[in-house]
């Protein structure tokens, strides 16, 4: 985490200050420093398993910083910092939490503790946190937050500003405002921007825009983000089936999707499955089921690679020269199918290429894979000749080509097809796609090598 | 582009009343859609060569529109679409511009225009622009905004509220204000929320956080947006050496750079370069030359499993069978690798994973990739004893147990070696990763072939 020296010394000082007990260094040092700070410095605590200290350090804070940092931290380490409060204490933090971070951590509790809180809970608190705790994982319900500043059609500006300095404190963002009807439909937002150089008593309706950019609640949370990034908005509304706004996503929130998201792809790129975690923090038998069921699949995937060699041993056996070859040709192959599925699978994640443009880049591939293809095989030629002679040389130069064609041509349609039969594209990943190159390599290779050198 | 059918239905009626040079339809239908989607038509008629028709649209609308539309443009369809616009034209476009976007588009310019430009320019415009252009790309001095509401320190809270009224139409953001010293630099900062809810008589100094998070000119883009999610900011102010106030990085731009970053590390995995454009659109020239370096010079790094193999020459002519299981081998010890080296280079890119981390993080891939090789040995143990036989089996299951093994734990290490080598750690990228098993894997594994076989 690259902290700019001061903050580093911060830390220092205040992990001795809590491993000294030092009450008069914590409460001066304590205030300086921003949740998402003090969230680092309990996840280090928490690393080396000083619970107790992390404990005190938690309970030191005032109520509402106690609150934001906790809602820095990742779930496991929000359970186990909490595990020893009272449920009355618990509910203290809870109500001090944006709704957003409210939900994501009432759904790690088990039942019994959910019980015990919204037992202590008010009726609308109630309703309000078991609705957000309802929508699915990754969509637009899950990541939304209820405290925004809805006004009712027909507010005058100036009353809208009393309602957006009373409602201040509480608000996820009060830059923006959302105008409902009377049955609680979105049907306008304007800016404070646009409220505080308008005229008093000019009427919000007169001022908002009509067509609202939204989102509704299953939108899956990447396809929110890219809405958030395309417009450049502060927040962006969430609607219920009967158009009634339920909720706002805000750009923090957007910023952290676009970063995990960026993660999983990186990780599905290469067949491991989204880990809930940090790598250095998953548990041992997640990390080892998130990669070993693509390994596995491959590992027969690539037997026939093996049955393609198998076919062809009297060739090999006749000329075991062509063997030094292999793992050249097939791993060339490799690196350029798995560079031409990956630029294709980010490019269809990132909005950058669509299935209309799938000719065109065909076109396009084809001449840049033919010329890495020839690049290449003129790099390996003259080692075919000293290795092995001329007539191999040519048989390994062609089967470059080919390989490498062949390959960059297989990964990038594979994405498209994937896409096409309702899967993922990413699943087009570097593991695959390496692959399917390595079984249809070995049979270019020595079709071409039997042809050439039987002949 | 996972666009909402109404903008879809929008775009078509808008293109055909284009094509059909209907002035009415254009007339009402423009103002109704956000500049996002008009530059996203722009691009379309771009892309199928129709610059005519993106010059007559982009006539047509407002001056303001005009330039915000302008700015969601790629630089060089925002070279294209401008080419036949007059020194006074292009000037008015450019002074509607965002500062940030204004500096960028003016780089692209030839130095003639650029000329033309300059001169047209009031002094203090032009030496405002000259030191925005000044600044590194891909550093917070190229990325930030001089549009900003700075407030001179001691200023009243009811003046405050009376600039920020002022300004509101220019900045780029008027929710944060940075308050200034009388050298113009950085002394605090206070939301328009908490200015909002002040006493009209207070001073701003009495309100503000004096402990300002900000950034400097040259850090690095990435680093800056990773700043602006961790603290959730609005906008990150940017100081220079003097420690004077410069400009803002906002949050929109926060995610664009975390959107354009991941894409480049996730090219960058698979050896492929920085593309200065979407997939689609970069040259095929310069597509080639992202692809083709690293892929020759693991041409020649794939030489030294040639060696290996041709150095074990004997074992391979007495058990050709062996060869049936080498692509099964070195692929999976890749893939394993590749996804160990994957999983350590985005923890290091996100600050998940730091360089102290390295010996936990050896023990727990110690433990996975054991676990790893173990399955697929068992996977592939009955298939060797089906195709060569049970001492073939063996060797091949042995041999993926300490292939898989070896090469997670390469891939693991690499990113901190290069790391500490002062590189970037995402060279260690799935293909090198793969090249440097397979040369290894051939090694280890007719190693073991020959102990045993021979024995």
């Amino acid at each position: 985490m690259p902290l700019n020296d001061a903050l580093k010394r911060h830390k220092t000082e205040l992990l001795d200050a809590l491993k000294a007990d030092d009450r008069a260094c914590l409460e001066s040092r304590l205030p300086e420093l921003r949740s998402a700070d003090i969230a680092e410095i309990l996840q280090d605590l928490l690393e080396d398993e000083d619970l107790l200290r992390g404990r005190a350090l938690l309970e030191r804070l005032p109520l509402e910083r106690r609150a934001s940092v906790l809602g820095h931290l990742h779930g496991e380490e929000q359970l186990a910092i909490t595990e020893a409060l009272g449920d009355d204490a618990l509910l203290a933090v809870l109500e001090e939490m944006g709704a957003d971070e409210r939900t994501d951590f009432y759904k790690l509790l088990d039942d019994d503790r959910r019980e015990a809180l919204l037992r202590r809970m008010a009726r609308q608190e109630r309703e309000e946190l078991k609705r957000l705790a309802s929508y699915e994982e990754g969509t637009a319900g899950a990541l939304m937050t209820s405290d925004y500043v809805a006004i009712p059609a027909g507010m005058t500006v100036s009353r809208a500003l009393m309602r957006v300095r009373q409602t201040a404190p509480d608000a996820e963002t009060v830059y923006q405002l959302y105008v409902v009807d009377t049955e609680g439909r979105l049907a306008g937002t304007l800016s404070l921007r646009q409220l505080m150089v308008a005229r008093p008593g000019a009427r919000v309706d007169d001022l908002m825009i009509h067509d609202v950019i939204h989102t509704s609640v299953d939108t899956p949370q990447e396809e929110v983000a890219r809405v958030v990034a395309r417009y450049d908005l502060l927040a962006l509304p969430v609607i219920d089936e009967a158009r009634r706004l339920v909720g706002i996503v805000t750009h923090d929130d957007a910023l952290d999707v676009m970063e995990s998201e960026a993660t999983e792809d990186i990780h599905k790129g290469m067949s491991i499955g989204a880990l809930e975690d940090g790598v250095g923090r998953v548990p041992l038998w997640s990390l080892y089921r998130k990669r070993v069921t693509w390994l596995v699949l491959l590992v027969f995937g690539n037997l026939f690679s093996g049955a393609g060699l198998a076919h062809f041993e009297d060739t090999i056996a006749a000329q075991v020269a062509l063997v030094f070859f292999l793992p050249l040709l097939i791993g060339s192959g490799g690196n350029a199918g798995a560079q031409a599925a990956t630029l294709m699978v980010r490019g269809m994640a990132t909005g950058d290429v669509g299935v209309r443009d799938w000719g065109k880049l065909l076109g396009r591939e084809l001449l840049v894979a033919g010329s890495l293809g020839l690049t290449m095989a003129l790099a390996v030629a003259p080692i075919g000749v000293i290795r092995a002679g001329e007539a191999v040389a040519m048989v390994v130069a062609l089967s470059m080509i080919a390989i490498v064609l062949f390959g960059s041509l297989l990964g990038m349609c594979l994405p498209f097809v994937l896409d096409r039969l309702g899967w993922d594209p990413a699943t087009a990943s570097a593991p695959l796609v390496t692959t399917l190159i390595d079984a249809s390599g070995v049979l270019i290779y020595l079709s071409i090598a039997t042809l050439i050198l039987a002949g």
